[in-house]
């Protein structure tokens, strides 16, 4: 099956040349993926011209910057290559979307134009992280920077689906990040989504409140919480990786001793680093929509680019996202959790009546 | 000077065992400290019968646990070996205090019995992080999981007081932590202290927003967020440097060249694990108390309790307290900042009539 994506190429830090070259190498390695590239249609042309049978090209002068806001990326930028790239998924022109955009504005424009999946009413942005038992799925990492504790059950719930499909782990555990294992840590928002997921059904494995160090430690095979400490936990991350490799590189590069035993390791570090480069993590989708959208990150390069594409070629591929609306339906089937904001109205108010 | 420090015994996982060791390990380096140990004196005694002249042994029967609420901890427990322990720098009888014990009752405690500084409505959890640039001041670690813009500029500015006194800083610079560095990222809390810091001068060198990747880089001297996001930050980036450091291991663990290779490089990874290790950064003061209470990481052994006593020695014999007050004296006769809650109301309340 031919995969046809369409992608932003003006959002992120170097737009469009990173995109370019990004777009570059996945049609290098497959065959069976098409482009449509929304933007600045002569440069994306001059850079695509050997596979310019393989990439529609669709001029757009409005860029989403990242001092746009979300209001105005949905209301005043009527023909955004952000936009228009969305609205060729929407109208199923294309499989799946991709942008190094503005992250909020990127969020508003997916959820107003794909809208959400039944018993969702935030998407959130998603990630699979290297932790020391494979990988962590965690959501949120920035899109939601204010939520309720339903909004927090829904995307365990997610996590859950997404750890199943994409991870194939048959009973995923979820936890839910705190400042503490113990119940009474935490705000009251956390601990409200506490008592949510453990009196309902819908999170078999649900292990409780985890911290910052089990994400990477793997204690739970899914972390749930909310776009601002998500975020903030991710790049927390990141840069005790660069700090602690740079640490590094000035130990080996002390004495000629050293830097001999450098050469000697050097291969070894090699592939410790890429297990570790957040180029080959890019690519985060926005799960809980009905159709596809993966954000990369914004000051990533080509190679990173290229990670982001291959998200969405394989949630395509793999149908993930068929995958997780047949988990919600499911667990909607056993009217266990009130899925939804409105039926979880409906229902306390039938609690208190 | 003698430096007089009251220590709950009974607090964090390992209690008394680790306590009595930790602080013999201070015992035997300086003899410039006496201790006063709150906890099972039987055990105590035994366990520091060659210190016996310079400790004083206060028996408690009451341990407040990590499930004990910061309520039970104020008003159940009269008689808490951590209760006692705040007592006695209340009454001047010690320097100052250290736990390993539950977070919330302790820091609950220190509020109520010590008080807070003039201008300061609540304290917070302070550390002094490893950088790329030597260290980066960090706060709150976890005390507020629930905060006001004003409480986040008060925290920005015992944080700046802190580098300049204790890190010896002249022009600290502060960033405030935030998911995006342009001004229409994050929630409305830290963008109204964007603005609160923004608008005023007691914060010379206010960077703005930073984002998680920024406390280990060093962009800003000091970092300043909510006790939920900082503690979050900080165990996420004690698991990564733990997780990389195993994967470290298993990569040198591969084959025979790779084990040799480790014993010619050992020394060197031995100077860089000691600059890492979280043990060797134990011990948080709460900042913005009129005494010192340090907090001891819950599942630290005697030489990670050793250095949270290390840093409350440090703080009475470099009248640290006395300096952050100076500071935050000077600032208040600026008369820019409304600095307290009370006068921050009555000058909205101006502003508005």
């Amino acid at each position: 099956m031919t995969v046809v994506l369409a992608v932003d190429a003006m959002g992120g830090d170097n737009a469009p040349f990173i995109v370019i070259e990004g777009v570059r190498l996945i049609l290098e390695k497959d065959l069976d993926v098409r482009f449509m590239l929304f933007g600045d249609q002569a440069v994306l042309e001059k850079g695509l011209i050997d596979f310019k049978e393989r990439c529609t090209f669709i001029h757009s002068d409005e860029v989403v910057t990242n001092t746009t806001s979300a209001k105005d990326a949905l209301r005043t930028l009527k023909q955004s290559s952000m936009k228009l790239a969305l609205e060729a998924v929407k109208e199923g022109k294309a499989d799946g979307c991709v942008s190094a955009g503005n992250t909020g504005a990127y969020m508003a424009l997916s959820k107003i134009l794909l809208k959400t999946l039944p018993g969702i009413d935030r998407p959130a942005i998603t990630a699979s992280l290297p932790s020391a038992k494979g990988a962590t799925v965690m959501l949120d990492l920035g899109a939601n920077t204010q939520i309720s504790p339903l909004n927090l059950a829904q995307f365990a719930i997610m996590g859950q689906a997404f750890a199943r499909t994409v991870l194939k782990i048959e009973h995923p555990s979820v936890g839910l990040l705190n400042i503490g294992s113990e119940d009474l840590k935490g705000n009251a928002i956390v601990k409200e989504a506490h008592d949510l997921l453990r009196q309902h059904q819908c999170i078999p494995h649900y292990h409780g409140f985890v911290e910052g160090d089990d994400i990477f430690l793997g204690t739970t095979d899914v972390v749930v919480t909310d776009g601002f400490s998500g975020n903030i936990a991710l790049k927390t991350a990141e840069g005790t990786v660069k700090f602690f490799a740079a640490e590094l590189k000035t130990a080996f590069e002390k004495s000629l001793l050293t830097k001999l035993v450098y050469l000697l390791v050097r291969p070894l570090f090699q592939g410790f680093k890429k297990r570790l480069d957040p180029r080959l993590h890019n690519g985060a989708p926005f799960l809980g929509l009905r159709g596809i959208a993966v954000k990369s990150h914004g000051g990533t390069d080509a190679i990173g680019f290229a990670s982001a594409l291959q998200v969405a070629i394989n949630m395509v591929r793999n149908r993930i996202n068929e995958l997780i609306s047949e988990e919600l339906i499911k667990i909607q089937a056993l009217e266990d959790i009130p899925l939804c904001e409105e039926t979880f109205l409906t229902q306390q108010n039938r609690d208190v009546s």
